[in-house]
């Protein structure tokens, strides 16, 4: 089968053999996403050399539970040991010993198939088409947002960054009925989110509002945006931590120990409530869309993936 | 009088005037400590110029509030504006307008007057002697890691850095049932700590245990100790800043944003909950008094705060 392989940062395509662990579930993958975290693999980070990719839509095509045979789903990317208290206690999300789709120890989703756990696979909704579930994972990621900080609708919440991870972020946060600002730097992007009722500016205007927001989510993965948020910041606010930054940042502990800030790193969330707000069709994905191609041309897609201005790139196995 | 004055970096006892704005409360000090922030402000920390020193126990010689005059009284060391809205809340602490007694603003505490608005006083219980009411500032920072983190008996807790400020908060925490282990270079300093029933180990031995606390407070106030901290916790553990660092560090967000750690800021506490503790006994202050100078070797004793193996050093005016 085909699949888009990092070996040693260099990217290719190749012809490998299809997934065989007879105690995982094997998934024909429909769809698969480039997600950020696929080009820094490619830079070397996380160390990884495989298959790359973690977001997907398949069908499954073997499991021992035989109900989900044939039937549409997405799948939770963190795979546990099944013995560590983390596991046991049901968050496998953060097992000292779990490998991740595509990114830590297991092949991942940019493949015609894939394996996993048949337990962190859930059915999609019919009514959900295969462009949308896709986007499972990191609406998921959005949502975990709310898993880790408490956001009601007397809150200002400030969300730097208009890639894609800060699009999903602001549409989801802006459903707590809190009001949200996105702050980005592309007016394309911006509008996607003006679209949905929320008002946006530039990190220069940004700066005239200092120290006016309760939580500020940090989705742009860049040193200015770390320094514009604790800007932002009102004391003891929060800054949510979303992405890993591209090396490393200065950090002056004074002014969080000062204003007494929290910074909360958030990494993946759960499943369940992103596939409801797919089913309800609570959040604009079609406009995070901007190309598809099949995997055979994987690494022009990556290339597409990385060019500024382009948003979700698609492949099609 | 005199007072113990930082001026462009440059440390001096000098005789200056006896504060005298009227709409505050005058205080002759009984004892006055150094603070590791007082050697901070010596080398350019918070350009402050003026009398620098913020612990004190003293006594009201002059008060629009005519109950507090001949009172022996400890002080908090914000002052609001009285009109905004984290003033009104009855948090002056985070007013954006406040001056802080010998940091910012306003002169401090190793003179042989102050002044400070009358609603900042507390009244010392008869039972707490001058040596350990001095010590309400500091004990009430590290009370305020609990105004942060919620801690219970079923939690592990490491405190890393055996200064006065780690003794403090180790021993607070402990309180709360709590297991704690404290961090610490100095033997000396640690059996301070464990003559009160908490662990000790140094950063050496600590790093045996990785990824085993659910909260880490950072009290050392070093690069190295937030390094260590990292390592120590849990997934979604909770690591509490209390010591504004020495410079900047280097942050990698990565291991935050994997790991889901929340890192939260922790500056002064209340009070009152200080004041309880001292009047009950529930913390050894008497084993950090390291030495007491009279406020005329205000230089040496600064020196001598700085000195390794010193802990507290009381200024007597």
């Amino acid at each position: 089968m085909l699949a888009l392989r990092v070996d040693k940062k260099r990217l290719a395509v190749k012809n490998v053999s299809k997934p065989d662990q007879a105690d995982e579930a094997l998934v024909r993958v429909l769809l698969s996403g480039i997600c950020n975290t696929d080009l820094e693999i490619a830079r070397g980070y996380a160390g990884f050399n495989g298959t790359i990719g973690h977001e997907f839509v398949g069908v499954v095509e073997d499991s021992s539970d035989r109900g989900l045979v044939g039937r549409r789903v997405v799948g939770e990317i963190n795979a546990g040991c099944g013995n560590c208290d983390l596991c046991r206690a049901g968050d496998s999300r953060h097992c000292a010993n779990r490998t991740v789709l595509g990114i830590h120890g297991r092949d991942g989703a940019h493949a015609e198939f894939l394996q996993l756990p048949a337990v962190n696979l859930l059915r999609v909704p019919d009514n959900i088409a295969d462009e949308h579930a896709v986007f499972t994972e990191p609406l998921a990621a959005a949502c975990g947002v709310l898993e880790r900080v408490n956001i009601d609708k007397s809150d200002r919440v400030a969300v730097i960054g208009d890639g894609k991870l800060g699009l999903l972020c602001a549409q989801v946060i802006s459903l707590t009925g809190a009001s949200v600002l996105l702050i980005g730097k592309h007016a394309e992007k911006l509008r996607i989110a003006e679209r949905r009722g929320i008002e946006t500016t530039t990190p220069k205007l940004a700066t005239k509002r200092k120290r006016q927001f309760d939580v500020v989510v940090e989705a742009s993965g860049s040193a200015t945006g770390f320094g514009l948020a604790l800007e932002l910041l009102r004391p003891r606010g929060q800054l949510v931590l979303k992405s890993t930054f591209h090396g490393k940042t200065e950090l002056d502990a004074a002014p969080i120990v000062v204003d007494e800030i929290s910074i909360i790193g958030s990494r993946c969330g759960r499943f369940q409530p992103a596939l409801e707000l797919l089913k309800k069709k609570a959040i604009d994905v079609d406009s995070l869309i901007s190309e598809e191609y099949p995997l055979s041309k994987g690494v022009h897609a990556m290339r597409r993936a990385g060019t500024r201005g382009v948003l979700k790139v698609l492949l099609r196995p």
